[in-house]
């Protein structure tokens, strides 16, 4: 019996990623170094639609803030499958998430914002999704987007 | 003769380390890739109990704030023994400290801040704890931690 | 025919690098970590003297911002240039730029402003030069920086 895949997993869990065109930019949406890809950050839009723009704790509350980093998360696995010549099954640790907050001054929750995405990694790698992470709100981000994460992996 | 230990240097400066309980969550204290370990942003807990909390340039003073991200450096260093697997002889290099300050708008003093814990290391480590660094002001933090602080270290 | 050095880019683009005293600090300007140079944050002084201080989006406009980014990525380079013993053609990929832009709350326009460091990195090392990148906006940073900026890169 053989370990089911992750593509299998995405299926089983109703979880599509986004269609997105590569921009064309002076940067890029990952650089690989060994086995380490480093990954833009990623703000909320889905296949170029923003899903949501505005401050967490003001226009959007934590269960909204959680669906923002989600989409966060759901752009950088498009893009990692992409460093990964389409084949997932090749992650071998998420190393490492930046989760940048654009929420008011009086928000300190922070970490259950930052679920949205480290949730996902949880469910879609198990074991290999267990990551290091750092969790903070900014003043203001790209597009007004609640939410951007940025990302490191370690694939074979 | 040999070195003196990294622990009998923690001794001789009388420099205790927490004891904090692994987080149950879907994020871990931090990720190793090779030679490198990756450690998540640490707040100024101890042992559970926030220390600092509230904004550096209107609750604290820089002094205050130098020994919050002391607190949170003590707090990177309990992770990262336990990614040595108890042996902090094997930290070969510091590589890089990201300081995120909760301040006030007109507060620009991060460097001083920061060298609440760029001073930790150096005390610990010697030339092992001469780091690359960022300092940056953000807008808030989790449970309006003062600071947090993560890391990136090579061990052997 | 031999392939331009980056010097001759350099020299061909006009383009000078500063004249950086090392500061004599508990951290450093980089390290290094096998084929990685981790880069510390470097805010837009040239030679030590401040050029951009205050807000982008008040103090600034996206072109001065532009500039302001591309000083910081001049001392990055510096520095770098440093960490290769002298010589740029070491440089293999630009791994990751993590850019911090002290804006009012207003400001999202990021990516515009990133742009100043991101075609430095392009014009100098062509497709060496294409990063991973992120963009934030933070409340403030030190001695009133507009921008800061600090990267990893992959030298051979």
């Amino acid at each position: 019996m053989s370990m089911p895949s992750v593509e299998d997993k995405l299926e089983k869990l109703k979880i599509s990623l986004p269609d997105i065109a590569a921009p064309a930019a002076n940067y890029v949406p990952y650089t690989i170094s060994g086995n380490q890809v480093f990954i833009s950050g990623q703000i909320c839009k889905w296949n170029g639609e923003m899903q949501f723009s505005g401050k967490v704790g003001r226009e959007f509350s934590i269960d909204e803030a959680k669906q923002a980093a989600r989409i966060c998360g759901l752009n950088i696995i498009y893009h990692l499958k992409d460093a990964c010549s389409g084949d997932l099954n090749r992650v071998k640790t998420c190393l490492k998430l930046n989760v940048f907050i654009n929420s008011i001054e009086q928000f300190n929750q922070q970490p259950e914002v930052a679920n949205g995405v480290s949730d996902l990694m949880i469910d879609i790698f198990g074991e290999a999704g267990k990551h290091a992470r750092s969790a903070v709100s900014v003043l203001s981000l790209p597009s007004n987007s609640a939410i951007e994460v940025d990302a490191c992996f370690e694939i074979k």
